[in-house]
């Protein structure tokens, strides 16, 4: 056991602890690679545009799902393979044991397979930066948090130039298979790479591995992307925090913006750990094509009706996206991108943020313009002046929950002149993101990552090119999990960005006919007006399973029912 | 063991599981306060201005030390007592713990003794608002975070009126003995309370307990205040995340303020459980009377000659307090709420914040007006707008990490410009307080704050009025730790409070020449420019001793070599 004085002084004592942790494997990868064997399923189709896709993807368009059943299979042992591994992305928990897996699952087929690293992500493939992952290198990294064994990064590798740079690395170091971590983005360019070597004629076998904290990557056989459980129990452990201690001071409405952009899984599920009184979710938002004083006045009302029992406090979630979910904001934004370039030159010559605002306001339709007019200064001038390098409005740094306060701080003012709010409104705002990307992996991202890993290397053993690594039926102990593939190609649509068609793997929104919502809307009126708070605490490592083993409440809303 | 169908379905499991630890008592307590005797040691002095105190406490200065040793004392156990407690001032991890040791303490001595908690801290006392603290009513509540059972607030019992009217309370519900939780302010009122009811003769017994996350309320036999342990790991939780994400990503800067207004214990410690690249300490900002172009460029040249390996990121701890000790800040803070409120009038005819600022500028001293032309014009106009009830600057919303961020934007591109500097600077900013005031308290907290509990229901049985709860030699076992109590006005001196002469505990700040301070001295220049960052990860209740019972840096250091 480590000790105090354990050989790394640069390792926290859990870390120390927690690196001498083993995965649980899944029954059916225990005895390794080469006692699997591949069982195929019926051919697949994508979620939608078909023979659009079909064409972009001849090669590997339309493969059948793969799972694994027990079954000798010494061919996967007797070659000796190359693999290549990259995180490609924003961090998600258990990236380093995705590493680990692989290496592992590699080794055991054959102890002369090699696993390489590339550095930085994507962009580490086509400057060829790279570093063997050996047992030695990877002891200090297993089941930890982060992705600094070999970064991580936002490369795409899609230009006819980068694919066949990406392929002369490739042929250049012998690689013969390449793991792609990443989310949807990241799997789509795997579906690519696949498609391209086939094309090519290089037996280069490309897998996919579903990572992302936001939980936006899933379908009926990916039921959770890697991270979204220790990311949403971090944010949880903090909320839960949070919510004791407005429930102790009874003299703040705090706000609290998370992390996820495009959908607000990560939301609902720590909305679902720590019963905060109000939760928005954008899917739901957009359902009902909520404006921004609809959802002002949503939050005024239950802020008013908690001040009418003396509650002058609260907890309001609000997800990172919320803005882009707003159909008005949306088309406002859209506008603004529109009227600042094409009026570039004139704006330049203005010196005062009024005279911009009031000549914006002028050239905007007039819905969107009273929606201009109607949100707090700091606000409105952040839409006009922080522009990305393409000269597009900076959303993601538009702090939601400021907007959020500072307007209600107007509408409780005009409630209060007209005798239908006597409260007191003080709120203190938080965003939670960064701290959970690189937490510790709870138990569960532990396993399931170790099991990707490992199962993506039985895949590439199996020269099953174009699959993402799948391990499934979730909701069983670790030991009874399923693995196998899913062709990339079977999750793709087609979707417009920056003006042209691209396949894209299909983004997973929270559904509103879904458990995970349905279960919030039973429960939030009660929330709402009441401190049902729980308080999760921290994750546990040590100690009763069924508080080191839960599993998220989105994950046993929607597949607990499907054993 | 609780299942997932433990009886409450409103408790997370990890709560539930918690709920049922027993936290592990000093030896000396363990059969109960009739099995303990009073030692008295030498008779004490105030820590400065002893005439004065002396004068102003006649009935309760230069009391003894007291130590509790084995012996009978039946004596304690025979009378019925009702002892009241309240919680006063900010939340701190372990506050529910101190009221299960009173309860258990008080009835292990008479189970007739009873328990009440007056609501809403001190101002409970005055309205008469209180519970009863059933051993029932707490079951839910021991080993939990924050102060929800009897909630906290901030009044003080200062006035004539207030004394007696606290004084008339206790003696229409018959208590005998009053345990006030908090930091130096209320255990300064609980000084105050207990030479009141001296003088006016009653039997009332006083007891503080020493509460902060904040660390400041120390001395040679208060080792720590309680809750500084768990808040300052759920920070190091956090922001060992972050220092992961860092060297994940490589392309930010992260500045992080913790809270803690007037010393820097917090980041101090989280800097030893962590290692981040640059920490500012306000002690050490303060003695070398740094302003803020010495710090930015301290911070400038820290992150330029990271830029010079290639390295554009980072991380920077910045303690809540900073700007307070910097001292042409004080200075200008000071002279800003002068000259606000002697120039309320012409103000206020002012239209524009350019105007209020110029007409500032021109009544300022030189050198407080160069640097008040220096800030950054968000921080300018939050000095000269934001203003407290009394007409001061609200210095505790200055976001001072935004500060920072936006003069070292000007410094860097200045140095650019320069050639003394080539990098890129991305920044993301946090503030972490109000999650680590109620978490869940560690294995430390919750034994030591039980202890903290049943040590003052001993002191309380034994008449130790004026006391602070002691309990001592914590770098020890809890079954090896010590117990008594010190007189509260041996930590006093005088300060003057709004222009009074006031008796205040003196508040312990950063030692330069302590051991965390030392310690962290001699490391800082290797944390700034390597990536040393330490990952602690969350609180662990289960599993190896080494890492549940893990004390805190600064306890370590300040009290290791003192067995």
């Amino acid at each position: 056991m480590p000790t105090k004085t354990s050989k790394n002084p640069n390792c926290s004592l859990l870390q120390a602890h927690r690196c001498l942790y083993k995965p649980v494997l899944p029954e059916i990868l225990k005895k390794g690679p080469c006692f699997v064997k591949v069982k195929t399923g019926k051919a697949t189709q994508s979620v939608a545009d078909q023979a659009t896709v079909k064409k972009m993807f001849p090669n590997t368009y339309g493969m059948p799902e793969v799972t694994f059943i027990k079954g000798s299979n010494p061919a996967v042992g007797k070659k000796t393979v190359k693999a290549a591994v990259v995180l490609s992305g924003g961090q998600a928990p258990g990236g380093h044991n995705v590493i680990a897996g692989l290496l592992d699952g590699l080794k055991k087929a054959n102890p002369k397979n090699k696993l390489y690293g590339f550095l930085g992500g994507p962009s580490g493939i086509l400057d060829a930066q790279w570093k063997e992952i050996t047992p030695k290198l990877m002891e200090n990294y297993r089941n930890t948090g982060g992705f600094d064994l070999i970064q991580s990064g936002r490369t795409k590798i899609e230009s006819e130039e980068q694919l066949a740079k990406a392929l002369d690395t490739l042929k250049k170091y012998k690689v013969n298979a390449l793991i792609i971590v990443g989310g949807d983005d990241s799997n789509t360019n795997a579906g690519v790479l696949a498609e391209y070597f086939k094309q090519q004629g290089a037996d280069i076998c490309v897998i996919g591995v579903p990572k992302t904290i936001d939980g936006d990557l899933k379908n009926d056989k990916i039921e959770t992307s890697f991270g979204f459980d220790t990311a949403t129990k971090i944010y949880a452990e903090m909320v839960g925090n949070i919510c004791r201690d407005v429930n102790s001071a009874r003299k703040y409405w705090h706000f609290i913006r998370l992390m996820g952009r495009s959908a607000s899984h990560i939301t609902l599920e720590v909305a679902h750990e720590t019963h905060p009184n109000v939760t928005l979710v954008g899917e739901e938002v957009l359902a009902k094509k909520m404006t921004l004083k609809q959802i002002i006045d949503y939050l005024a009302g239950i802020i008013a009706a908690r001040a009418k029992q003396g509650k002058n406090f609260g907890v309001v979630l609000v997800p990172e996206g919320l803005i882009e979910f707003i159909p008005e904001m949306k088309a406002l934004i859209s506008a603004l991108n529109d009227l600042l370039a094409d009026h570039e030159a004139e704006l330049a010559k203005m010196d005062s943020i009024t005279e911009k605002k009031e000549f914006i306001i002028s050239k905007l339709p007039a819905k969107l313009a009273a929606l201009m007019k109607s949100l707090p200064a700091g606000i409105a001038s952040q839409l006009m002046l922080d522009r990305d390098p393409h000269g597009n409005v900076q959303v993601s740094l538009i702090e939601t929950e400021k907007l959020l306060v500072e307007m209600l701080r107007t509408r409780l003012a005009e409630m209060k002149k007209a005798d239908k709010y006597n409260g007191k409104f003080s709120a203190i705002m938080h965003f939670f993101g960064y701290e959970g990307r690189c937490g510790v992996p709870s138990t569960f991202d532990a396993n399931y990552t170790y099991a990707l890993g490992y199962n993506a290397a039985a895949l590439a053993l199996n020269g099953c090119s174009g699959y993402l690594s799948s391990v499934r039926k979730l909701t069983r102990k670790p030991q009874q999990w399923e693995c196998g593939g899913v062709p990339l190609t079977m999750m793709m649509n087609i979707e417009r960005r920056k003006g042209k068609e691209k396949p894209v793997i299909r983004k997973a929104l929270v559904e509103l006919t879904g458990e995970p919502f349905k279960q919030f809307a039973k429960k939030r009126d009660l929330w709402a007006m009441s401190e049902a708070y729980l308080f999760p605490g921290p994750i546990q490592y040590f100690g009763p399973a069924e508080v080191t083993d839960m599993i998220t409440y989105t994950l046993r809303f929607e597949r607990g029912g499907k054993k």
